[in-house]
């Protein structure tokens, strides 16, 4: 039987974000429902709300930073029960059969991941987000949140945390490996931290001097200020792995030149054109332009075990679902080194 | 003492190719005398002439696909004797002791690399390369030929041969790799044989229909015509690698189109700006855009024993001294499938 669910969302690209009331779906025989407690706020839910990459449905509730506690499962669920504290990422379904998802990269499944909000899933039904009461996820795609790590801040790793600790992983970062971050919002800020607690020398490249004491608060060693061309001379050749979180369409080749032999400059905010790049300074370093999507189910618990082993957490700014639009409206005007996240347990519902 | 040598070169970046004169420097203890058979034609060669590139130095004799015989070897000269069967590649000296000269990456050394022509050595004389009679060259840069190789077609694996092994097996090709590659001149043809030979399954990207033909000579299993867009929509997500052997700029963001998750675009033949490349398509799919140099003494020497033991031959076109500037002429009209060689121990002396 469907339930009630109650949370915030948009009705069309130009709404206003608003509590609103809905409808969950049957639940299956494979699915855990979790009352959600907290959400983060990710900057691409803005994106999506506003259909500004041109694949969104609505009603839309927003949402993939979901984490609650388990209140039902199906028959078939194996691994969870009641009481147990989930979180649910940026994937609900896939097909489970193909080279990548069995590869632990759900999200290149061939038949196309279901992703959490504003697309209809595999039996037709438009999937909601956590920016409400509870959800219906099946098990697969579910995580446990490790023992000890508050709630709130296992939120924010859902997608933030995955999305920069996949890229860390698969390039080796290890004590010695001089990483750098550009842009210090949501992800540039876990980023930071998990690449401080793998080992890495730590770089923040930010436009914003003032960032400086923010980047050093959360891990960096060194701060280099992108547009100071002098600084940006020094540093040429001094980076093994660069982890770009800037949120739209920027210049690369600045940074590539910035990338030692055989370095990678990985893009994971902008989903825009980027501009050109130098093919001698990629082929003089044997250096990459390269791209990385979230990570696979597997991984995210593996990031949520790691943070919760090297006491990792985000910053967050906790919110009621009544100030959502004032952080939106934050978001818009630029970074900030931290992640709202949706106190939706404590929250007056629509 | 200095030595007279006889080859091909020019005076300034506007002269036309010509035979001369020069004196080689004097040898040094740890100097391998290699009398020269045969030399190919690098498209490089023609931009540094040139000075295309903005870092020629004249008189200039270029040449870094060299083969011969040792005539004369240093006191210190350890692994070579007179009447071996060498190569000589693209580099001449380097530090030898920086973690890239020891991660056997010299052409990335932090003092710099010493190219095999047309730059200051370590010791301030000017390297003249292998369009000539004889060459001294430290035995750390001299590869063996191994027993059976026509010494005309060992030539063009010092340059071709190993700028194309390098990036196939950087990124593992095995059977059943999807490779791609992007044009099908001096460096494309090698790849088609090198990546065919790793056991991939190997497409050739063309503009010209008209090179199907040659591209299944060489080893290709299939042809794709980069201009024909219904089929370049048909291949989307198809290539594990693509081995962009493309001289000139050209857009990038169609082929990175073609790559599978987790594939890679490798740049090995434009220096210049390239253009724009999606973030989405890097993004969604963790693909890569990656540039790549050579690569070092060993893997050249690896590369050489591997085309012995698949039987890997360049296809070449054997040319006499004076039929330079006639090749050359070629070579700026466009690309050619196969490697003109100078058949340096037939050719009149100048």
């Amino acid at each position: 039987m469907p339930s009630k669910a109650h949370g915030w969302g948009v009705e069309n690209a130009e709404d206003t974000i608003h509590a609103l009331q809905f409808e969950r779906r049957d639940p299956r025989a494979n699915d855990v429902t979790v009352e959600i407690s907290h959400c983060g706020i990710c900057h691409s839910d803005l994106h999506f709300a506003h259909n500004d990459w041109g694949m969104s449905h609505y009603p839309m509730v927003p949402g993939h930073e979901i984490v609650g506690t388990v209140t039902a499962v199906g028959p078939d669920v194996q691994n969870f029960k009641v009481g147990d504290r989930v979180g649910v990422g940026c994937m609900v379904d896939s097909c489970q059969k193909c080279e990548f998802c069995k590869g632990n990269q759900e999200q290149f499944c061939v038949e196309g991941a279901t992703f959490t909000y504003g697309v209809p899933d595999r039996h037709g039904e438009l999937t909601q987000g956590g920016y409400s009461d509870h959800v219906l996820v099946r098990e697969e795609f579910v995580c446990k949140i490790p023992d000890g790590m508050e709630m709130s801040k296992a939120a924010p790793l859902l997608c933030a945390g995955i999305t920069t600790y996949s890229p860390l992983k698969r390039w080796g970062v290890k004590p010695g490996t001089k990483v750098a971050v550009a842009g210090l919002g949501g992800l540039g800020h876990m980023a930071v931290k998990i690449a401080a607690a793998m080992g890495g020398e730590v770089t923040v490249l930010t436009t914003s001097p003032e960032k400086a004491e923010a980047a050093k608060k959360v891990g960096a060693s060194h701060v280099l200020v992108s547009t100071d061309e002098a600084a940006m001379g020094a540093a040429t050749a001094s980076f093994d792995l660069i982890v770009d979180t800037i949120p739209v369409t920027h210049p690369i080749d600045p940074y590539a030149a910035l990338l030692r032999p055989n370095g990678t400059l990985v893009i994971v905010g902008a989903l825009e054109p980027l501009p050109g790049v130098s093919g001698f300074n990629l082929i003089f370093g044997n250096r990459a332009v390269a791209g990385s999507a979230i990570g696979g189910v597997a991984e995210t618990q593996e990031m949520l075990d790691f943070c919760a082993e090297h006491g990792i957490e985000p910053e967050i700014e906790l919110i009621k679902g009544e100030q959502i639009p004032d952080a939106w409206e934050t978001l818009t005007k630029g970074d900030i080194p931290h992640r709202f996240v949706i106190d939706v347990e404590n929250s007056a519902r629509g």
